[in-house]
């Protein structure tokens, strides 16, 4: 009963559909209508028309079992981390995910940004210990099957490196350089404050100080108020168990905080009065301002959003219409609204926010848009359900100058040339 | 800066826990405590204790850039799709979900279930095509990059084989085998609506027939009202583009229908005033009833639910605090609730649902309980948001007897043994 396509080909309709089908598609969603005929006319050519039966349809493809666990078609070979060259391995190494890529809200596990200070190290879960001491009644140390006990939730949470991008020239061609360390998952675990409560806090503890069982022994000092309200100690990333490059077997994750304090490897709990001053938030992540003071314990991930369809390196084939596709996060909770503007700035149209609109969680936006074919500058502006509002480059520089590497939350714009091309506008 | 544990080590920390800390966990979350005592008992062993600084922190990890594309931890290697052995390959070959290894509702994409009819086409996106014709104004092909120029959207939706799992004895051990043809995904593409719209529906039009451009050319007629209600043409999953076993590089979604309509490799959709009755529709994907007559396009994924963990094949190390947890769904929009049995059906628990619940899309749910170290039986029920419950299986079968191999969605229940081996109480 399968039907043949033989003899039936319309051979017109490309043509038909390339002359008026970019009415249609972008009629359908803005209002004014669009120029229409040369909408699609960059793939106007009947060279491209397909056999009726393609080549694969003709012989049995691949057996299955031949991936027990899959990896993505060899088409999308290119569509891996991106790891700067000459990384200083054991102080600095990333690796970016492909945000440019990438649709929806949800990060493979594949592609998830990552970010290390001595690489990554291979942890036999069943010799793992997770302690917790200090200030506490009882001092405890668990198994993996001791944090599995425990009742467990799941949420989808975005995760950032404080340096992302950097304040000073050069920055980035593409999405994934200026703004790839960060990822977004679903993430399952147990809630810190009920593993506190297990051992019992003792009066005047108001930090909880976690180390990592890397060779960097990674040490954080966390507030107790964030302990105590959404923090995890998270085992699973969308579905399956962590990755090692994301912590396996167990992670702290502290939704909206600054990545490096969602510590990997998590092996150590210390509950104090007063933070630690690890090397790892005296040296480092503190931010040196204009006069020489130091912001320090600067966690929150403020508001942000990027355009990462068109985004640099990427090239619009043709004027007419176009959907503008990125996505917006804040460390302190909802998206409110996310504004695109396509003039340099000069006029701002509120975008639609895909749905569901999760707290500390990325948000999809887009705008229809009609290109006219002539240069233009685009970018996005989130603000999150505070009222706070994602500020310019210029504004935040004024403030804070460039001594620094952390907290930069600009909008950053894309240049769009005659030829469609698309480059990074503040580069 | 980085703190040692050497001479902190609370010594006698793990046997307080243990003594302790079943009824603090359980506590928390169940209204009349737990037994305690014996809840984490058959950890408590000395030798488990860590050394101080365990062997992976004394050297280096891997560094950055040896998995451009990452893959599990060594440790998680037996977390691979379930492939039952002497497929046919070319028939009916599957690869199942290791539900019972997952948490969440996300399924990672190296995990999503497969079922092929002629194994898996490697295809260039360069050379697809799709096919739009029939009864339409105007007859379209359109290239992936046609595809992608239209408005898109996200979402997060289960998919589901219709034979999951089959009514005749033997059933299976695990989760999977039973129901481990299921998978959830957010997903990215184009209202099929909108790519309907662009060719211009004609008076007549019915159905729309979906042809795969694999080797069995899979067919299926759809309803034209599902085509214009929340039908999607995908081209990414959890991100990515496609993987080639889901449909690289283009599927048809239709939420909540049963899975083989959710066309993959999608080359081509003709609208019709009439089903095709195609091989997919007439020889399969129907259900021979016990009189002698065949239910045809039952499409919908009915309301159903299992629980994960415990469940077939896991052990419960001890009596006291488990969390019981699971996943229920429904092609008919969100579930409404899930509620639990401990005592083989006498009496049932409304259980926690994972916000957000989302519809047509797995929900994760859970149960707190405290099992006393006697033999048990458990089992899950889902109630979708129209009111319709899941059956028993001798409900079903009563009905429907056991003729046929699709649209089982029984209540699946599993014993736990005095020695805590949870078994299939079906089987």
């Amino acid at each position: 009963m399968t039907e043949s396509t033989a003899g039936d080909r319309p051979a017109t309709s490309r043509r038909r559909f390339l002359r008026e089908g970019g009415a249609l598609v972008g009629g359908a969603v803005i209002a004014g209508g669009l120029g229409g005929s040369q909408a699609l006319a960059a793939t106007a050519n009947a060279d491209n028309l397909p056999p009726n039966v393609p080549e694969w349809m003709k012989t049995p493809g691949d057996p299955m079992g031949s991936q027990p666990y899959g990896t993505p078609s060899p088409f999308e070979k290119d569509v891996v981390k991106n790891i700067p060259k000459d990384l200083p391995q054991y102080l600095s190494a990333s690796g970016r995910t492909p945000l440019q890529d990438l649709d929806g809200i949800i990060t493979p596990n594949g592609l998830f940004y990552e970010r290390h200070h001595a690489g990554v190290p291979t942890i036999d879960p069943a010799q793992h210990r997770l302690m917790l001491h200090g200030l506490v009644d009882k001092p405890l140390i668990f198994t993996m099957d001791d944090i599995r006990r425990f009742p467990s939730q799941s949420r989808i949470h975005f995760l950032e490196c404080s340096g992302n991008p950097e304040y000073k020239k050069p920055y980035g061609k593409t999405a994934s350089d200026l703004v790839g360390l960060l990822s977004c998952a679903e993430w399952t675990g147990v809630s810190l404050k009920l593993v506190l409560q297990e051992a019992g806090l003792q009066p005047g503890a108001k930090w909880v100080v976690a180390e990592g069982a890397d060779a960097a022994a990674l040490t954080r000092s966390i507030p107790i108020e964030k302990c105590l309200d959404d923090a995890m100690l998270v085992y699973s990333q969308n579905g399956e168990r962590l990755r090692p490059q994301q912590g396996y077997p167990l992670r702290l994750l502290l939704p909206g905080f600054e990545g490096n304090m969602n510590i990997k490897w998590l092996r150590r709990l210390r509950v104090a009065a007063e933070p630690t001053y690890s090397r790892d938030e005296t040296s480092k992540y503190t931010d040196l301002m204009p006069d020489g003071s130091a912001r320090e314990f600067t966690f929150y991930m403020e508001a942000k959003s990027i355009i990462t369809r068109p985004s640099g390196g990427q090239r619009l084939n043709a004027p007419g219409f176009h959907e503008i596709s990125g996505i917006a996060w804040s460390g302190h909770g909802k998206v409110g609204r996310v504004d695109v503007s396509v003039d340099d700035g000069r006029s701002w149209q509120q975008a639609q926010l895909q749905g569901p609109v999760l707290t500390r969680a990325l948000t999809r936006f887009r705008l229809p848009w009609h290109w006219n074919g002539q240069p233009a500058v685009i970018q996005s502006r989130a603000t999150d359900e505070t009222g706070y509002v994602q500020p310019t480059l210029a504004e935040l520089l004024a403030v804070r100058g460039d001594n620094y590497t952390y907290h930069n939350n600009a909008i950053w714009p894309w240049r769009i040339a005659a030829d469609g091309e698309v480059t990074n506008a503040n580069a």
